[in-house]
């Protein structure tokens, strides 16, 4: 016996969203069917406006309604920074904090041999023309701080310092409220590496 | 900074189902973002024909585009027996397996006092009219094995008992394939108490 035909294309549907395997999108199959039809439809149409109206910056690669997005056009913000990240979500992460107020870049990726990322599949061209054609004097990368992180960010570095261009990378260090006993020896070595006199 | 408006409504929609947080519900949307259009317009397409064209059976509460279920209208099987069981899902798992052939009822939940779910919000009230017009001599009850499950399966059974009808309950025990080391103490006691002769 299979399930009703709707609700098996809703499950195949589901099950294409990563994390969410047979029993989790049945799961959530079932709960759509009992939400309120408003809401049903509601999460419909998000779903195509999000694909439809959405696209990304051609300046930065951040997802906008409007193009340049409203951080590449707004005017109050400090034009010779650029902080690289590796997808829009970072650019929300950073935002959060208020303490930035220069421009992005996203590369919506990371370099990374073994699935066959190279240079030209991320935003990177792109950056360089910005960096060419833009008063740009700092240059601060800020992708994850993983093992392709960390690669992407050193192949950046030595695209970009030929060029004058001041090249910087988030601090590594302990997590605020973290426990020195549960970090692990990675961290703690950049930790003791990257001390600051107080 | 807020997530632009399409982005953002995707967001709250995936956030209403059930164990999705802000984090995941976000990457779900950036990912569908990254979809292609075509597998986005199923998804939103799946999502609405699942609400408007998918009922609940009238005899039984299975999920059907016709009424009656296929199961309930199927002349081959046996229409004597008649398995209750929590949701549409516990359904497949059972057809699955190939063994039953009877009819079933869906409860749509399990009595939960804590959740202040009594016996007029379960699909109970259609089980005695079925139990009183048609020809029913068995009622298999496969609620969860959980204390409302099992609670449930009590109240069933003091309630359709009088009237003759044979209540029977799933077995409990070990489960294949599992280690008696590492079974709980319930379902330890529960396999010495319904142990068979060999």
């Amino acid at each position: 016996m299979q399930y009703p035909e709707p609700i098996a294309k809703l499950i195949e549907s589901f099950m294409k969203l990563p994390g969410i395997g047979q029993k989790t999108a049945a799961r959530l199959a079932f709960f759509c069917l009992d939400m309120q039809e408003e809401e049903v439809v509601h999460f419909a149409n998000a779903l195509i406006s999000t694909k439809r109206d959405l696209h990304y910056c051609s300046k930065c690669g951040n997802i906008t309604e409007s193009d340049p997005c409203i951080i590449c056009s707004d005017e109050t913000r400090l034009r010779s920074t650029v902080l690289v990240v590796e997808n829009p979500r970072d650019i929300m992460s950073m935002e959060k904090i208020r303490e930035y107020n220069g421009l992005y870049h996203v590369l919506h990726g990371v370099l990374s041999p073994m699935e066959g990322t190279g240079p030209e599949d991320l935003n990177i061209p792109n950056l360089i023309k910005r960096l060419q054609e833009e008063e740009i004097n700092e240059v601060i990368i800020a992708t994850n701080a993983t093992a392709e992180g960390e690669a992407t960010a050193m192949y950046l570095s030595r695209l970009i310092k030929p060029a004058g261009i001041k090249v910087t990378r988030l601090a590594y260090g302990l997590a605020v409220g973290s426990d020195i006993e549960y970090a692990d020896e990675m961290t703690l070595f950049r930790a003791i590496d990257g001390r600051r006199e107080l």
